[in-house]
């Protein structure tokens, strides 16, 4: 006990030191960083005017083709393993064609899902806070599944649906999981597409963000939903989506999402109720940037130059500091592509390691956050975004959080 | 008798001219021609690297920013008259916007009003088909409300607002009206601020999409709906919608939403849960291009130099043609903005004079489409939209239609 009070006030003093620092750092958003911008600087420069007329006759700059232009439904099709009918592409944010589809089935589908009583979505947890806070507006009540580590725990998901008419879907970020990391093993894809569910029009949001977003060689591929739902007769289970937000530009990229044609055909319909096109000046921009699967892996190349040393220098950080008898303060997630890291703290210890990192100026995205509602009785879930960061700057921010990881801990000890 | 019959004779011959030309013209959408689009070429060249962070600090590439940058929210304040707080500048699309503050109202606001029971909309027509089309797929009520030539009739529109707690709103498209070309009077504007209305939260969707698309130096200026609304003592009763569509690019411009500061946290909280934010690198690029009022004006006198000629040919043809004897056969505007003339026929004839030109290879708007439903039951509403076509085809496509208005007519009182 001696030693744990001795090392205490050790911590104490290298906190008072980074206190004095100042300092203003963030890993709360999963923002790309400058110099990843500067790679599809392309994208900025004039449109010929030979390229104004799409390939299916259209003028790009005009009203017109409500699903996207040929080109571009080729180009996102070719993401999606969907053919031209079963693609839409869309504006800058795949969020908000998720939303729509969100929106359309809860209230203008046929037989809405509010007008069959109380409605309830999967949520495999952690996950994305703003599927959560989407649901949560929309007043769908979240019900959180674990996670195994090759996606969500399949024996929990098939109990829940087979039973319950009211959960009425699933939110799904199947490769590359924020924050996790994970990726869904095949036979999560098939227990997915194959299980009987309660109710008849239960639909995934397959919202596969980092498809293409790969950190390392070993590119993981997951199996295609789509047909995998098709094999099973539930072709219109499930609505894939991708977009070039961290391709290109976050702020200015290109959405799209693939389900079978009736489906498509549905979401289409709905839309030519709002807007009469998308822009497709910027879809003819990104077509003639990314061009195909090949120029796209070559683009995600250079991101994961730029990325993988942060997330090497997570690893390594976390590796030297959390060895040998600290190695159960905290558990680290090793991902191999995508935006995050995850911590797994000691119970009780996620809130109070946040708080006190803001304390010192670094900002983390809120403790448990990647739970539905915020809520997560063990207090252990921290997520890391180290993409905007600056190199320098995040192995500050690291070395002074394994300092408070481990204070925090032993206070918990101490107070226990 | 004997003379009418023979000039229905001579009118079959024409007819059958017209026919053997094989055409295939339209004049069924208001689409800015390529001449036009052609004015904002500077659009499509390239963004600076000095243009990239907005004024509010804001990397246009990258997330954030939901209201719009900076300097587009000034831009397009100046247009909606209202202050950084008052403004939302969005994506690509006003009726994007349009629909997201209807479906925000209906399903997701404090109270919803489809909570509250079945809503009406009241719908001046004849108006905007897409308005209607979006009340309609949405389940909402219409009751058409007749025009004036300066507006709504408000003894009827006040009569029944008062009334009626379901009429939650009403589509007003206050200058240069699609398709009728009327603006509304100050007293118009004044009383719709004022007017008391059974529902608390009734709420106007003002669509000025013609706010500069003058067609004559007079230019009409029409009273501000939110400073007539905040005099009331009803801020929060309008959004005012606005779009650079028809001054840059249809399919990939700017739109934007001015309304009281209160309203417009509401909107972007909504669209808070289902985008990070719009296309900042587009709203800057417009901007850059459009200014400031001045610059807009210059622009917008541009394409005005080549629609009015359209414009003025339809006057001259129809006045040729229907001079005299032939007076009462139809009624068209003479619209000082916008982008259409409507035409009344005689009762009973609208449908078979499209039906006719149809026949002929001239697509027009079905007739009637500017009604609710589509249901005018006097049968006498024709929608020109003059502005894609060449001059010749539109000589052409106006000189068959006069030959067959004249024919239906005669058919018409022969028949009776």
């Amino acid at each position: 006990m001696d030693t744990l009070n001795e090392r205490i006030a050790q911590l104490e003093e290298i906190v008072a030191h980074y206190e004095s620092l100042g300092l203003n750092l963030s890993l709360t958003r999963g923002l790309p960083s400058p110099e990843q911008l500067r790679l599809s600087a392309p994208l900025l420069t004039a449109l010929p005017v030979s390229e104004l007329i799409s390939e299916d006759n259209l003028d790009v700059r005009n009203y017109g083709g409500l699903s996207g232009i040929k080109e571009a439904r080729e180009l996102f099709g070719s993401l999606l393993h969907t053919t031209l009918e079963e693609t839409f592409v869309g504006g800058n944010s795949s969020l908000q064609l998720m939303y729509a589809a969100l929106s359309h089935h809860l209230f203008t589908a046929k037989n809405p899902w509010n007008e069959q009583g109380p409605v309830k979505f999967l949520c495999p947890s952690p996950g994305y806070d703003r599927h959560w806070a989407m649901l949560d507006y929309l007043g769908i009540e979240m019900i959180p599944v674990p996670l195994t580590g090759h996606g969500p725990d399949m024996d929990v998901v098939e109990k829940l649906v087979a039973d319950d008419p009211a959960i009425k879907g699933m939110f799904v970020v199947p490769k590359y999981n924020n924050p996790t990391g994970e990726s869904v093993s095949d036979a999560v894809v098939d227990r997915l597409a194959q299980m009987p569910t309660a109710a008849a029009d239960f639909l995934l949001f397959w919202d596969n963000a980092y498809t293409v977003h790969h950190l390392t060689d070993e590119k993981t591929a997951i199996k295609d939903i789509l047909q995998a739902c098709k094999a099973a007769g539930n072709p219109n289970r499930v609505i894939h989506f991708v977009s070039s937000s961290k391709m290109t530009f976050p702020g200015a990229g290109v959405a799209a999402m693939g389900a079978a044609t009736e489906k498509i055909a549905e979401m289409t319909h709905y839309f030519s109720k709002q807007i009469i096109s998308f822009d497709k000046i910027n879809q003819k921009r990104h077509v003639m940037f990314l061009k195909d699967d090949e120029t796209i892996a070559a683009h995600m190349a250079e991101h994961a130059a730029i990325l993988a040393p942060k997330f090497e220098l997570i690893q390594t950080t976390f590796t030297h500091y959390f060895q040998d008898d600290l190695q159960s303060y905290v558990k680290w997630t090793a991902p191999k592509g995508g935006y995050f890291v995850h911590l797994t703290t000691q119970p009780g210890c996620a809130t109070a390691i946040v708080e006190q990192m803001h304390e010192l100026g670094v900002a983390l995205t809120p403790a448990n956050a990647a739970y539905p509602y915020g809520d997560n009785p063990l207090d252990n879930s921290i997520r890391l975004a180290p993409t905007y960061i600056s190199l320098k700057d995040l192995q500050l921010a690291l070395t002074i959080l394994c300092s408070i990881i481990e204070r925090v801990t032993l206070e918990k000890q101490t107070s226990q």
